[in-house]
């Protein structure tokens, strides 16, 4: 199998994505990785690693690099050899078979869909990420592409969820939360209320209603929730525990004592946890952030290469293809307002 | 002035509320305190304290209490004589001039609206909370009282919270932020984006859109929000820095060692913080946790006192009665569906 790798994505490209790949690179034997973006500088990096298997790596020049903060359909329509657009194109054309990028997550989804297209049947793909808690981790979907979401939709995202949960992280019928207010079904707003209706008769395992308190319990595999909730939820997370964490820090080191906080603190460390997945696309594409350390793009590569080991795409394509009521419409997914567009 | 306090709310009723109101006496001289509920209990639980003012202090029996499970508008009309209707039934009456509750939430919520009505103009009284955070609390308005709010509706929690930060937690124009999932005007869902608009024209100290990352540093004064997210993001808060403060508190333990966690924690306690105020009823009305201990009462006590002394109902009805789309319609609040109304 061959791994399609942004190498011009993180804040520290192309050395950081290197450095991840060949981390990867030595700890499996069944892959190769494609290294997409600027090929002097990714020849120069590379020629700084030392003891790695070169003939499982190759270099595709891609002329243009797509900045975080651009406008992302417009960067995509506009920067056709990109190494977001090169890199999708390879597994689009059969020449890999999963693509990672630490780039604008808008970008890369705006070209996933574009490149790699939404399965038939697939309403709106989603972006899911993992929340740490304090027993297993829990996939989050949607975690902010999809706003504005149809009890339908969010009905995808749990089925798409769902394969990931099985497939990725060898959980057999996971459990499905739905994010909410309350308990009981008739509570929280029309959208959560249609939700539950519609998880219940979905032969999904569905566990009912989960709390805001609930999450960090791990009660469910696969959480469930409009893209607007989830991405306020993350980003909320991820500053939460990096304050604690810092915080902790500068104490104990006023006191000169204390337990290893890196390891007191690694269950909440996302870089451990591989990238977010774009689910729902025909093909494998995986988001990390931007500020990812190498390890991070090794363990985003690992993830890229259990989906295409275990076939998730195709399992996902199987499952929604029984869907009684597909509808592939994409409406509104990605979108851009008018505004940024001229930006 | 006087503030009634339903002695009956907290899962260790009456005697947390019992020393709650002691403390509290004993901070400040300008009030009285009637304690509602189970009389012959009260006078039970006020004969073992010691070194208070009695002359200050109030007995009104009332012979129902409303359990936190009840469904809570069934439960406020079924028992007119429980503490939660006597208590602010003496506000009503001009016996007392606040009223302070650590029960069942839909209940004060509900009777609140019911017996102290909504102030006119005020489309949905709101409930707001405290967020702790690196800098100073941030004062959440919707916490769950309200979901599948209007634009509108979200700009009103805005002025109420603002007024309640002005004249409550003494900052001048107050810093107005609004939950959202970016920094851009038009990102987010169509609600962030319509109120975005409306924030903007409002003359409020409008600081624009507050990501879930941000909330943390402590941006704004008041961060305005639907329920919904509101009210998954407190729970999530609390859940969260609970159980880092156990994980902590078990690492040091076996460590024998590190720095005074409840220190470390305190900005994170919510006892510390007073109680969430129901805004936009004529009158004040402050819930507090059901597993309050004495000081968090004590706390709402000194929060309900803020009110009365800086005559923030008034304040509230001229700013809102100043509102160019007064409405009034109060239409689906407080709201309990049917299959609730008949457990």
């Amino acid at each position: 199998m061959r791994i399609a790798l942004d190498a011009m994505g993180t804040d520290r490209h192309p050395g950081v994505e290197i450095r991840g790949a060949v981390r990867a690179l030595r700890q499996g034997a069944d892959f190769q990785v494609t290294l997409v973006g600027d090929g002097p500088r990714i020849q120069a990096e590379l020629a700084r690693c030392e003891g790695y298997p070169a003939d499982r790596v190759e270099v595709v020049h891609a002329s243009e690099t797509i900045g975080p903060a651009e406008p992302a359909v417009t960067a995509v329509r506009r920067k056709p050899d990109s190494s977001i657009v090169v890199g999708l194109r390879l597994q689009r054309d059969g020449k890999a078979d999963a693509f990672v990028s630490a780039g604008s997550t808008g970008a890369v989804m705006a070209a996933s869909l574009f490149i790699l297209r939404a399965l038939p049947g697939v309403d709106r793909p989603t972006v899911a990420t993992v929340l740490p808690t304090a027993a297993a981790p829990v996939l989050l979907v949607d975690a902010g592409a999809n706003v504005d979401c149809k009890p339908s939709q969010l009905l995808q995202f749990a089925k798409l969820g769902a394969i990931y949960a099985e497939d990725v992280w060898r959980r057999s019928t996971p459990r499905v939360g739905l994010l909410n207010i309350g308990e009981e079904p008739e509570k929280g707003n029309e959208l959560a209320v249609e939700t539950h209706g519609l998880l219940r008769e979905s032969g999904l395992n569905f566990v009912g209603n989960v709390e805001g308190r609930d999450i960090i319990r791990g009660v469910c595999d696969v959480l469930v929730a409009d893209g607007f909730v989830g991405n306020v939820l993350l980003k909320f997370y991820e500053s939460v525990t990096g304050f604690m964490h810092g915080m902790l820090r500068t104490r104990l080191e006023e006191a000169g004592t204390g337990p290893d906080l890196d390891d007191l603190f690694r269950p909440f460390d996302w870089t451990e946890y591989g990238g977010a997945p774009l689910l729902g696309v025909d093909g494998v594409s995986i988001v990390c952030h931007g500020g990812s350390p190498p390890h991070a793009i090794a363990n985003a590569i690992g993830v890229a290469r259990q989906a295409v080991a275990t076939k998730m795409v195709g399992h996902i394509r199987r499952e929604v293809a029984q869907d009684p009521n597909p509808r592939g419409t994409r409406d509104g997914w990605p979108r851009e307002p008018a505004r940024s567009e001229g930006g």
